[in-house]
């Protein structure tokens, strides 16, 4: 009979009661465990593996849950047959296939320049802390608690469409609906405006949150080109003539670029988009992290049609999640209809910390702060760059928290990730960004939760890992080839 | 040449530009008004009508932004050719087909019987105020300021895994998932195991908000017949027949029945979901609203693969926007997988705030506050029901915020509701519960909100208009009616 003896590692991240169940489950998969054979009784299978009854019992369980032994009352728990465990769900089988990429856990320790978020360092929690204790002192606490408009919290629907409309790119025609961030603004016009596949143009590189959103609903994705100045032109009017029904651009500080259309580029932008009849999204989260001049013009001031989107999240704190949708009154209609199905209502209390964190004049001071300790992160990454990417190529960006680095040809991103991970830095590679393009010597180093030495350190380290990387690559190809004729 | 002289009403509710802005689209529309037709200069026009300038101009941008006129510097405002016109999207076109039914607006001023949430009336402001402020407090503040983990904040995951583990209803081959409320939940289960043209069971009559969302998702919906003991297993098994592979069922105080399914049907419905190889979904989110006796055992107590769902929001405070996943590991991952995409997580202080309310002890003490305050209620509709609905059909609930009402045949719940309004109290009619059987004699009374005083008089207005109803349908049927041979 076949000895039951698991090598069990209580030093491993692991719980004893799965390593337990895991090497059980492998025995009774592979077939040495056959159907009907009795399990040893929990306390003697503790007794010899050297563990607790609770522990075994732990791992039975695992096991009956997983429809792969039965316990009968008395009698002891025996291997199911085939038969049997088919009153399991087949899990596989029942849930949808993903289609998401994923970008793996950053590495821990290093220099991180995986995350495009603000620094925790400039949060002012004293004065949010101010703010959220006004909120809840007042009176309207009660109704805050209660059930509320799928539209969003009235007075800051309110605050942010009168804004809108003073800096002239909201219109009569228009409404607004709050979200929980920019993230779900982008799903629910998903919703409202994708049907499966329908063509929709984004940006290549994009951030995968973007492409994946639309993969997982059955769009047909088209990677329009992002070069040193945004979206490139040539690249849309492809998109629109391949049938693209919605185009989607952050025209300021695009992630994961860096890069911003130029004001002369954007009228014509519009232009086009809307003589090929498309809808046009502008998400437009990071243009007020302009560190220097003035934001640019959004899309939505030259385009009545165009829907813009907003958040909270970049400028102020992204654990709190409130964005907006402003556009026109049908296409809030039904993105509204859409938020309440999804899920009734954004949180009410965020929305109002929210609203009195930005109305009491509080968000403005912190901007600014943010926009002081970016201008030393921008320099700190314009010297890095120029000193030790030299032989790479990069746009530096006027505002946002990304820059996007291409590697000398033959690099690959994803290989050279494994060894910034041990040299101390860790980034995002360009496979993740990717639609249909080879990004795979591109890179995105999002800089703006990183101190400036924080910056030319890692940047550092990236160049001599790129300098290494090439001299090997310089001795492969100094290896004779044969010609091919 | 046509003489434009709109009325405007300065005490409607619709602004004055806006009045003048319909009037205005109404002469374009109908070709009374052609293309190139140049308008009055805004001063003129509002010498003419009595308005401010800034409203006629208020009301030419609303024209300008729906693409009907054209303004050119120095030259006045131009009606467009339909060319022109062209040049705004036809969102008629672009946006996605509703299928949601609306409800409609409750009444103002009346007793209002149309809303399932809890009384604001004992919501704890002071004990939740000091939750909160403990939370702002802490240390812990700035890291709830950053973005976190699409599984949810890690303290509340904990503490409802253990719970849900001492309760028996979670196994160590579970996870648990943060959502914002109960609909997120049922929004990211739908397209983790829903796609289009599948086949899926839920009770009928159900809510509103569950129908639509798989409604919307092209999902092909099977209503189970709820009796006075919840789903019946009859109309489940023919819906398993018929290939539904995904089942959703409250079991406890069903949403708008009231009903319960008895603890000795709970084992069958399992092994019947089961055995047919679907999924079972159990809405959980008014079981802990027993106001007698102990709560009933949950299905996944009895079936490790039942997904459950639960949810502060009827507990506590719906505005605070927090629920749960409890199923197996890989309906989790896939889910928590959807949810980064649907909305990164779920807001973060709201998580840290009832993970205090809860793990303090106020939200227990609040329940029993809630519940001592329900019985009276329960016990108001009992007796009113008895009195003033005794031609009616109902099924006395045993805890939660709803009972079903079905009215003597031959009167529409929906024809009477105008009545009721006028009469003072709202309700909705089975029509909004319904999905494949006629309900229009049905109608939910939600009771949670209401005191009882309130309850007794609604009930008695609602049977003095049954009665009404009654007595007239009795004075036509009373007259001759030819034989059918």
């Amino acid at each position: 009979m076949l000895d039951i003896r698991p090598y069990l590692d209580s030093e491993s991240d692991v719980s004893l009661y799965r390593q337990l169940g895991l090497y059980l489950q492998n025995l009774i998969e592979d077939g040495q465990l056959l159907p009907g054979f009795r399990l040893p009784p929990t306390r003697e299978l503790a007794a010899k593996t050297g563990v607790n009854r609770t522990t075994v019992s732990a791992a039975y369980e695992m096991l009956e849950s997983a429809g792969l032994i039965r316990g009968e009352v008395g009698r002891g728990s025996y291997v199911c047959g085939t038969g049997e465990r088919a009153e399991t769900v087949n899990w596989g089988r029942a849930l949808t296939a993903s289609v998401s990429t994923r970008a793996g856990s950053p590495a821990a320790g290093v220099i991180n320049f995986t995350s495009a978020s603000p620094s925790d360092r400039l949060f002012p929690v004293e004065e949010f802390r101010e703010s959220c204790r006004e909120v809840l002192e007042s009176r309207n606490l009660k109704t805050l608690m209660q059930l509320g408009s799928p539209g969003g919290y009235e007075p800051l629907r309110r605050f942010l469409f009168d804004r809108a409309v003073e800096q002239g790119v909201a219109r009569p025609t228009d409404d607004i609906l709050i979200t929980n961030g920019c993230q779900q603004a982008l799903d629910l016009l998903r919703r409202a405006l994708v049907r499966a596949g329908d063509k929709v143009a984004i940006e290549e590189p994009v951030y995968p949150g973007l492409k994946n959103l639309f993969l997982e609903a059955g769009a047909e994705l088209i990677g329009v080109a992002v070069g040193a100045e945004g979206m490139e032109l040539p690249s849309l009017q492809r998109a629109l003539d391949a049938g693209a029904k919605v185009v989607i651009v952050t025209p300021s500080f695009q992630n994961p670029t860096g890069t911003t259309i130029p004001e002369a580029t954007r009228t014509n932008l519009c232009a086009m988009v809307r003589h090929a009849g498309a809808v046009l999204i502008e998400n437009d989260i990071y243009s007020e992290l302009a560190y220097s001049g003035t934001a640019n013009t959004r899309l939505k001031h030259t385009d009545q049609n165009v829907i813009l989107l907003g958040s909270f999240s970049k400028i102020a704190f992204p654990g709190i999640r409130v964005g907006w949708i402003i556009a026109p009154r049908p296409v809030i209609a039904r993105a509204t209809e859409l938020k309440q199905l999804a899920d009734l209502h954004t949180d009410h209390l965020s929305q109002a910390f929210l609203l009195n964190f930005a109305e009491s004049g509080k968000l403005g001071r912190h901007r600014e702060v943010v926009i002081a300790a970016a201008k030393d992160k921008l320099r700190a990454l314009e010297q890095s760059c120029r000193r030790h990417l030299a032989d790479c190529v990069w746009t530096l960006p006027a505002g946002g928290m990304n820059i996007w680095v291409t590697l000398p040809a033959g690099i690959d991103s994803m290989a050279l990730r494994g060894l910034a991970q041990q040299a101390g830095i860790d980034y995002l590679p360009g496979r993740y960004f990717s639609i249909s393009r080879p990004l795979d010597s591109g890179l995105r180093l999002s800089f703006a939760g990183l101190e400036p030495n924080e910056i030319r350190r890692g940047i550092e380290i990236l160049g001599s890992l790129v300098r290494s990387a090439t001299g090997a690559r310089d001795e492969r190809d100094s290896r004779p080839v044969l010609a091919l004729v």
